[in-house]
């Protein structure tokens, strides 16, 4: 693909746990002209920690201000060098999306506490990081009165209210660091603060709020008139409901403009002034967006854990479905609900294994020698069967209270024969979340993967099309999240400047899939018909209250099929 | 300890799994003057394997010869050079003790068929090593036979008749090579066919039969005229029930000599003509003997497997034990019943995760440096619970169809975690042991300790109490096995010539405990008695046919242990 002579662009700005990465795209083709990342230079890794504290993780929100500058200053000068038809004047639009739920205190200003000297080193006065734990208590507290009093609150979210999310976090600064809470105007997302920020408009109450994360993390639903009702948030602590009054009642879709680059930001980063900056979305969701989302297509965005995004017409009717982490009205495309699910552990659990159990170094016991020797084991060879629950279930169990189980070694099983089951426990983990859409009549048709393991790693590609029994797509965009914050950026940016009147237009020109997918093998798949029933009574049996049933058979019809499968072999 | 002028000695024989050992001990006081071992020759590691067949493993009785010539010389010449007032005219009496069952085919005069030109280089002429399963599919055909028709055969080795076993093995070997099983005039165990050497008298019916082997793998028992029924054994194949009137009808105990030294053996091995040879026996029945085994005293034989040995008076009555493999009438000592339990993989289990499963190299992944880590965790710290079946389980469920399990890992989990749970699941399946024993009113109030696991590591020995409740003992002995048979050699060689009249008398002088024992901490067993029911679900839930109930609060119950410990910690 070539760059047209009057090709437009769109940045997507992509603010990940560790570093933020911009990406600069030809709005006409999708095609990507250059990216760059920076990492976060506080704490370890760009999180702050506690060594007293496992559950906390903070950020500094002068990260993100820093990080962004440097990266699209990096990207507009790779994207010169690598072709001189490529003008930053010709960027219509940006979009932007973070991790979340990342919650900021912040002043009248919408200044982040922490900015202040009197809280500058107060991990309080930060950014929340998503995978901050501190507010576990508070979470509970939170799903028992809703379970109570508003059922329909979690209802939305698979049931439970968890400790990674707004009010769970906003409650436990209020009960272990009151003078923060005090001192805080309002919260503001992460991914609500940069396009703030970015179009000069940093006022709380003028901030353009990000649909997806107040209907993912904050229980907010226009059914119910926006957020939970104050009196509800009020019988938690009164000071949470009178925050109520200080936190907004409109949210917004990502194609909807946040307002313009601002002059100061517009010469920092040399855009062009007064470009639309489309409101902020999660990094799932925009992945989603990147991968080419849209009914019947089912998005897996496969990192550290997973997250699984399908969108549904809002016209049309559809059940509370059980165990999703969400599902909120425009939370990935306009006019259509976008239903969330994920494992909480995918990536993490490769890496946990290769880093710490497995027998040593690259030659042996890497992920690459690993899955070469995993690669030439037959489904059910090995006779073991795992769970992928070494950092709890997020779908269907939402429970963070389990924990990995591996079953069927005996003194012959190898490193690689492990490595492989843990592949397979994160596969049938990923058929039991598709069953349950397709329970609640979700078309999951066609399956597009995307992230870094969906990149890397055909072995994991092909044991998933086997278990699951569709084909395994992979998007051709290798870093989705940020071509759908781009994408945004073109949508908000509009037609008449060069962008698109809606993301499904955008979508058709700019996303794409690899060439290569990944079919099921039809005997491969038999043999896993075979083996997920008892996974699904592993499941089933450590997972639910009322389960019950014998689990005498497990280990003998494993040995039995690995039996099968050696005859065969011969 | 000084040896005596007119001190008197006795000589045991250890016929292993890759070696024979031969230990020299002076009679009056159990000192072991000096000790040497032979490998056998043949094979891996003194083992015959069949590359396309995983379940065959035999040795070539030709090694036994030359291996306990090279080892007893080798350990007279040891005791010479050690202390110059030791004598071998002053040698009383052999004992001798094998692994079994480990069936021989012979000639019409005791030779072992592989002698002979024509099977020389046959496996099926060779000695059926114990751990040799391809018997298996007639090992369920005979415990079909025998639960239809004859239960009181099974009744004494815990209701299933093992591949590792005697018929099992003569039944496949009819099938898979009827010439061998033609030429051969009768099956001898290797435990018999050692003192018919030494003795000079290999005739198979003129050979003394050792009870122990007899009775724990050949389902004989005088309660039904001693071995099962010739009608029995033909409805298998009549060529079997013909061979059952070439076997034998008599067995013997291990304190009666099956002969004397032969002049030409005294001469080879620089021995005094004509001392005793006492009837053999398996190794863990003496090392049971050498450990001290008397009623109340409950031995672990701690190795790769466990065997657990105790003892009950013939005189009072005694119920079948389900799940036991064997009770016997003087397998262990005459006039009592000698009663065996054990747990398939031990040791194996964690050779096979430090060999393996854990990371690198001996500075990081010896059993070590694992033990090291694996010493500095509370009980239920680690959240983790295994299950020891790596291996299938012994006692109490004999079943070789199951296999391990490990559950409660998380992205946290480390590997001496993993090899503190190991060790806690061989822990708690000893226990599960003991507990059967004491429901049946078998007394285990004294548990002595013996193998290399019980010598070299302390924390299983400590964990073991903590889990058990019991104090454990260590027996002062290294080479129990062979103490044993010297034991035996001791009391064939009769109190006359300066040995003993019983076993009794000769463990009260010859045997001893360590100085350093393990106590039960209390603190500890308190939390390994909440963790037991846990171990005990799993155990029964998969091990089971007829279990119902819920497994749900398993991992839940492991965090709110490992949370309130981790809390004390504080």
């Amino acid at each position: 693909m070539m760059t047209k002579q009057k090709a437009k662009f769109s940045l997507g700005l992509d603010f990940g746990t560790n570093s933020v990465r911009a990406l600069l795209v030809d709005v006409g083709n999708g095609r990507e002209i250059a990216t760059a990342i920076h990492n976060y230079g506080t704490g370890q890794a760009g999180i702050i920690l506690d060594s007293h504290n496992p559950n906390l993780a903070r950020q500094n929100p002068g990260d993100y201000l820093t990080g962004l500058t440097a990266a699209v200053k990096d990207t507009l000068a790779k994207a010169k060098r690598a072709d001189k038809k490529v003008d930053p004047s010709r960027v219509i639009g940006i979009g932007i999306d973070t991790t979340g739920s990342t919650p900021i205190p912040v002043d009248a200003n919408g200044t982040p506490l922490n900015f202040h000297k009197e809280f500058k080193k107060n991990p309080n006065a930060m950014a929340w990081l998503w995978k901050d734990h501190t507010g576990h208590t508070e979470a509970a507290e939170i799903t028992v009165l809703a379970a109570n009093e508003h059922p329909e609150y979690l209802a939305k979210c698979g049931g439970t209210y968890s400790s990674e999310w707004f009010f769970s976090k906003i409650l436990h600064c209020l009960r272990a660091d009151p003078k923060v809470f005090d001192a805080a105007a309002s919260w503001v997302e992460c991914c609500d603060y940069i396009p703030a920020v970015l179009t000069g408009e940093t006022r709380p109450d003028k901030i353009l709020r990000s649909r997806c994360a107040a209907g993912h993390k904050a229980m907010f639903n226009n059914n119910w008139g926006g957020l939970p009702a104050k009196d509800f948030l009020a019988k938690l602590h009164p000071k949470l409901g009178a925050l109520r009054d200080r936190l907004y009642s409109e949210t917004y879709t990502a194609d909807i403009p946040a307002g313009k680059l601002s002059n100061e930001w517009a010469g920092k980063l040399g855009l062009p002034k007064g470009i639309p900056v489309a409101v902020g979305a999660f990094d799932a969701h925009l992945g989603a967006v990147g991968s080419g989302v849209s009914p019947g297509k089912f998005v897996k965005i496969i990192g550290t854990s997973t997250c699984d995004i399908c969108v549904w017409p809002n016209d049309r009717p559809l059940a509370d479905i059980p165990g999703l982490c969400g599902i909120v009205d425009g939370s990935v495309l306009p006019g259509y609900f976008g239903l969330e699910a994920g494992q909480s552990a995918v990536g993490d659990i490769f890496n946990w294994y290769v880093e710490y159990i497995q027998p040593g170094g690259p030659a042996k016991g890497s992920h690459e020698a690993l899955t070469k020797k995993a690669a030439k084991f037959k489904p059910a060879q090995s006779g073991l069967l795992a769970l992928d629950w070494n950092n709890g279930n997020r779908t269907i169990l939402v429970d963070q209270r389990l924990t990995g189980l591996l079953l069927g070694q005996t003194l012959h099983t190898r490193p690689e024969e492990i490595y492989r089951a843990l592949i397979e426990a994160t596969a049938f983990g990923a058929l039991t979340i598709i069953k349950r859409f397709e329970e609640y009549g979700i078309d999951t048709q066609e399956v597009i993967n995307c992230g870094g393991i969906a990149e890397k790693n055909p072995l994991v590609m092909q044991i998933y099309a086997d278990v699951i029994g569709k084909e395994m797509k992979v998007a051709r965009s290798a870093q989705t999240c940020a071509l759908g914050s781009a994408i945004a950026g073109a949508v908000a940016a509009g037609k008449d400047t060069g962008g698109y009147g809606t993301f499904g237009q955008a979508q058709a020109a700019m996303c794409g899939i690899k060439k290569k997918t990944f079919k099921p093998d039809p005997k491969n798949h038999k043999i896993y018909q075979e083996i997920y029933p008892l996974y699904r009574k592993l499941h089933d049996a450590f997972g639910t209250k009322d389960w019950s049933g014998s689990l005498y058979s497990v280990m003998k019809d494993l040995l039995a099929l690995r039996d099968r499968q050696l005859t065969t072999d011969k």
